[in-house]
């Protein structure tokens, strides 16, 4: 397909102003777009960097009614537009073939169109499917199936008997189904609780680098479809995250939490066990969820966790206490002064 | 060994009831357990699940005298008797022999039945005790001691001079002694203070994914034996940690800090350097532990860390502020009324 | 070199106290020094130490003038001359050569004096510096560049088209370049917003071991000069940071904050998008910076982050809040007695 703005527009369902033959390289920021490359606006009020832009077009929302040195696309999301744009013209390089150093062991199914990188090794009787992408130095265990168009990127572990949807993207150094966090103690020393379960991870999931996502102790860690996950997080055992979640960076979800669909959780949330966060919820940054927490839908903040407008209302509070400090001194002056009248 | 009931209720030194004949192949929970397998329950409240059972075994509390439709094991701790069990059933599979695509530098001493995978490698003078299994991927430094039954999981990275005892396991990812953070500043720029010292992990210790432990600077860093630490945890150079310690995921420890013995360490917890944290201690999730304070004995919670009772009292104080504000406004108003009385 | 006291006490600028000739082998601690070793002593207070040790040499204040039995250098900073002696006796181990192993694609330079572990891979049309050192199973990705004596620790992965200065420590199982955490929804999923600009890393940066840098989205994620970095660090997309920043473990910086030089940020303080830290401020561990916010030069701690005076005056207004709570009981009780005397 070429990438002329007649098909993009098509594409992203947009109404396009100029010459739909122009063809499109690249995607670049509104400031620095240049001849060949397309960007985007998202409100009127950028309209000074849009009117300078040298790119070739700009995706714009459908009220936008500023003459531009360029063409144009009206859409609804303009941003949404773009990322739709940026999976066409920008889709990661896919290889095809087996790494001569790849070690497969025996029983291994590969679907056609699948790339195996240098280094990689893929325990026994697994299945890779059609065009999914392991890049080098990735340990896939035993028993391990991974669906379609897949990319596991350098360095990532994938443990026995984990399950992985299609269009599954694992950024390097993740790792999957390590044991879950469970010790039993007697008087001289713990004991490992079992960690046989398993992780089931459904379609269109992306987990960021380095994250970590237990096995279930017995049962299974679930992730929800379509569900994204970012750099440095831990899932432990027997969570289940619903679908279309997102979970910022260094967040840590402890064991038997639920997350439902369509949650978004911040940066650096800690979250204690069997915690079960509704349908729609969003929890701030560094917030705190206590085990066994129910977090009802709404905005949520702070440590422990509580609706953000009771959160500022608090910290307005903390803020005050200096003030109620000087107040009470005031008035006890004045209830003395009182006293000490004649009469009193 | 026959994997008997009879068998099994030795190990655990249970009492049991029922055909001592029955063979066990796998463990599982209460709700899906099914012919085979064998459960737990841990107190009376989850009888009519334990009534209901498909299992063909459950491991019971002594004084359990519910009427199963099964074979049972009393014993003082059943989730103890059930972990003890599992190391048995499901103890992880070890293989021998040595990867012909592992790379082992000279003078290497192997010990008899290790395994060492595809793509690892081990540097000059280290040494891997009897039955070591080190995966796919993982790298061992020069000068490496690691003991006997260890599980060095797919590509954890050990660096040079680093002491590993027996029955330790490393999970993916994890980087034991990378250099400590340790900078001196002159006008211009940062140097690098040595960080020439070295890790000392003790026996029986199990380490997360993506973990790092630093070595120490000029000294070492130490986990003690039987100690359990959780993944993305930071362990600074340094540090020293004692016997049966559990430290869930994502905590940092820095620099200097000592945890004796027996303390329980929730997950994101951040400790300052040369912080003491006495023996048996708790501190809750999220907490955080000043640079240099002593932490007594006792369960603690918050930043800057304080004793559980008083957090929440304070927190319960917090909650308080806004009624607070409004009786120092009544007292006020009656004060004025006072005042304004003809009299006053 | 000889490694004589001689020579040492030049290259660190310091006066001399004792033999000239004898060599030194090693960095210690002040207490566990022997023949053979120098260590430092910082200011006077440790003199009972330094008056015992055993060392060859200290390394002293200049206005030290307590009785040594060993030699000693006078200098303005100890540590600072300890940490440059350091960098000549305890320079890591530099190798030479390409190992049989290492995967190296067509269109690859490599300076003279590197070292290309095993197992690694590099992609086409990269570059590295002279005397780089790229340890076993790292994974160098297309259109690198690398600059000269960079150490690349063990199973570090550097993805596509990052730029990579001189002098560079990246440590084991660290992630440079993994895309970074942008999505936009419609009513059905989540789109994928372009993740394809870059990363550099200027001269003299250490990054430690499992830290993530994302890639810009559009433009660049930008490390300064001199900055370091230590272990589990998350840096998001388009994320700039100027030169000589120390940042402490476990800290993570939202997509677009800026960083100004000479920060110095703790372990585990998170920072929303969009905020810029003014050149010089020090923020504490466990931090929470929020979005858009300027945080000036200075001393900042907590959640929301505020100046370290009112962050500590505000901590000691809520350990009060009891005590106003009895003063405010005991002026309701005091104004009652009087509404109740004969009169009002």
């Amino acid at each position: 397909m070429n990438l002329t703005l007649e098909n993009l527009s098509k594409i992203i369902g947009g109404q396009l102003n100029g010459d739909g033959k122009i063809e499109i390289v690249r995607l670049a920021n509104l400031e620095t777009a240049k001849t060949g490359e397309i960007s985007f606006v998202e409100k009127s009020e950028f309209s000074e960097h849009a009117q300078k832009t040298r790119a070739s077009c700009l995706i714009v929302p459908e009220n936008f009614n500023i003459e531009l040195p360029c063409a144009s696309i009206n859409v609804k999301n303009p941003k949404l537009g773009f990322a739709k744009i940026s999976e066409i013209i920008h889709a990661p390089e896919r290889k095809i073939g087996i790494h001569k150093t790849a070690q497969i062991a025996e029983n291994v199914k590969l679907g056609v169109g699948v790339y195996i990188g240098a280094f990689v090794s893929i325990g026994k009787t697994s299945s890779v499917g059609k065009g999914t992408q392991i890049q080098d130095g990735s340990r896939i265990g035993a028993n391990v199936s991974i669906g379609e168009n897949c990319f596991i990127r350098a360095n990532a572990v994938v443990y026995d008997n984990v399950s992985i949807g299609n269009n599954v993207i694992l950024h390097a150094g993740t790792v999957v189904g390590a044991d879950g966090f469970g010790f039993v103690r007697d008087a001289e020393k713990y004991f490992k609780f079992p960690q046989i379960g398993t992780v089931v991870i459904e379609d269109d999931v992306e987990i960021g680098a380095n994250t970590c996502i237990d096995r279930g102790a017995l049962g299974e860690t679930r992730i929800g479809r379509g569900t994204k996950i970012d750099n440095l997080v831990q899932i432990a055992h027997n969570v289940r995250i619903g679908d279309r979640v997102i979970i910022a960076a260094q967040t840590g979800i402890s064991g038997s939490t639920v997350i439902e669909d369509d949650c978004i959780i911040g940066g650096q949330v800690g979250m204690g066990d069997h915690a079960r966060v509704l349908k729609g919820a969003v929890i701030g940054s560094q917030a705190g969820v206590l085990p066994g927490k129910i977090v009802r839908s709404g905005v949520w903040w702070g440590t422990p966790v509580q609706p953000l407008d009771e959160y500022k209302r608090q910290n307005a509070h903390l803020k005050g206490i200096s003030r109620l400090k000087e107040e009470l001194k005031a008035l006890k002056k004045q209830l003395d002064d009182l006293k000490n009248k004649p009469g009193n």
